[in-house]
């Protein structure tokens, strides 16, 4: 029963992350008392993540093996999910977010620290300073887990070699997306759809989705040709996967996305929902789209109106459109995996959950 | 001949990094052109370390064996001093700081690139968000380089166990080094002195020195009792090494030093040296220096009067008295350790050029 043991695994994963959080608490409360601050951050914005890159770690084994990966895909979800929540607290500092997870983002906590304490200096700068290094203590823990799971497979060069480009990656995938943001807009709009399509595959779709089945494909023993193919499932699935996030950020229902519906504008994200508008908007829209994108003090009415022309201009349903046919080839691609259907159970309602969620 | 080795290892050290930095510019030249910057940044930051903890893993293999550890030596060097320039860039955003390493700190570089390129958005988010990037994708490619020395080493685990201490422990106590710069001045002095002491040990004097020893012994197969021993002459030396540090950055020549002088002040550090100062100075000085230190906007004349105080105090006295005893009880550390002379003279020179170093 795949959902059944999906939520068993979040469940282990999610009790894994706890424990790691106090182990760290325990070896450098030496240091001082002031330093628990990282981990009363941390531990509640961990603790609400989806899990979806440990479900599709476990998809990826499981789509190769039997048997489930016990202690090691736990411990290699939990490794995944570090370092998700390490992004996410960079990318939140960069694009000054105010939430994430349905919490205050992790800069303004340390500000909000930093204010109830009465503390001197500057508290933009302190909550700057905090989120950059708990980012960076994230990093570092999320390798640790992911190098110790790892190593107790028996095809550990290949898993390892995954890990660490899926984390270099994801860092210049992210200079690649605060670069288009700062690009000014081209004359011709295709070019800026085509540096939308390339960040998301760089930043988002490979390390959400691709990286983690490939990961827990090759732990499993695949071969160089099942992790080919299991490759090919996974990247259409992360880009459906990040198109229907981009929608979700702009249309979705900020309670259950965690997140202000606008941000996304106010943060100038050249994402191919808007990339596609300009494609496709009539002249005076388009300019209105390329003031409004960046604006930092847009307005609820203004958010409006972005909102109005990416669904009058199409771009919308054309995303959709993507999404589907990315869903299709993922689901081609299955198919030509040619596994028990038992196996591949766990792969279908994963990739699925990712495309068609709500949050 | 160990100067000549030195410089040997440096060199190789140097070609490793400039390798290592292509080699990555090249597995993401796919994401697209853009990215080239980041590799453009760090090259010349990277080209001009003094690959002191290079130095010290080599001294910390060669006390324990008595070959050279050729190409892991090589590779896990340039692990450190990639990890070194993660936590650099990392640091210099987070201060403000406008020069490192004689060139413009890497935040101000990508400002540069921004504004030359007359971009759109804010230069100074961009600057910032390119160095956070930055800094993880050295500290990504950091773990990277370590794995793969610690990997092919008889005695693995211990090496390993150390790097992720290392790393994390960094964060942690950078954590509280920004967070001593914010707390209010205790009425007791010593307070604050043993704050800058926890910090110094805590971020640099273990990752800089005592990490890179034990992280070499640990790879040559060094006992429990040996990595103890070895230990017991890199904190001291660390701690020794960041006290002269200290006392650079305020007196050193800051064309030598590639940091302007009075940056620590203005950036609010509160250094051993200054909260040293604190307990010694009389109460109007006393007064004087909480003013100055963290005031951004400092003149060069009040710097000269901070310099004069802190010199008057007798700080500089009791902070040049505390090296030497640190590099005493090194230099006991190193006589218990009973090495053939032959294998404890790479740690001798290398100790003793990291506590006498004019930059």
């Amino acid at each position: 029963m795949p959902t059944d043991s999906l939520t068993a695994l979040r469940n282990k994963v999610s009790d894994r992350l706890a424990l790691v959080l106090e182990e760290h608490r325990d070896r450098f409360s030496g240091i001082g008392p002031e330093v628990a601050d990282l981990f009363d951050v941390a531990g509640p914005l961990l603790a609400r993540g989806k899990r979806l890159r440990a479900a599709f770690l476990a998809a990826g084994w499981r789509s190769f093996c039997g048997k489930p990966l016990s202690f090691s895909e736990i411990q290699a979800g939990a490794g995944l999910e570090l370092f998700q929540l390490a992004a996410l607290v960079h990318d939140d500092l960069m694009d000054g977010s105010v939430a994430r997870r349905g919490l205050p983002a992790a800069h303004l906590q340390f500000r909000r620290l930093h204010d109830g304490r009465a503390m001197i200096s500057d508290g933009e700068a302190f909550g700057a300073a905090g989120a950059l290094l708990l980012g960076d203590l994230l990093l570092v823990a999320a390798q640790s887990e992911l190098d110790a799971a790892v190593r107790r497979s028996e095809e550990s060069a290949i898993a390892r070699e995954t890990v660490q480009e899926m984390m270099a990656e994801v860092t210049v995938g992210q200079y690649l997306d605060i670069y288009a943001q700062s690009a000014p807009w081209s004359a011709d709009p295709t070019v800026d759809l085509d540096r939308a399509k390339r960040v998301i595959r760089a930043k988002s779709a490979r390390y959400s989705v691709e990286h983690p089945l490939v990961i827990g494909a090759a732990m499993a023993g695949a071969t160089r040709e099942q992790r080919q193919g299991i490759r090919a499932v996974g990247l259409p699935i992360g880009e459906a996967f990040q198109l229907r996030d981009d929608l979700l950020s702009v249309f979705g229902d900020s309670d259950v996305t965690g997140k202000p519906t606008g941000d996304d504008f106010r943060e100038g994200k050249r994402t191919v929902l808007v990339t596609v508008a300009m494609t496709l908007a009539p002249a005076d829209e388009v300019e209105l789209l390329k003031a409004a994108i960046g604006d930092p003090d847009l307005s609820d009415d203004q958010v409006d109106e972005v909102r109005r022309i990416l669904t009058s201009s199409g771009a919308v349903e054309h995303v959709e459109e993507l999404i589907a046919a990315k869903s299709q080839a993922a689901s081609l691609a299955i198919d030509a995996l040619e596994l028990p259907e038992d196996r591949a159970a766990l792969l279908r309602t994963v990739s699925s959950s990712a495309v068609t969620r709500d949050q």
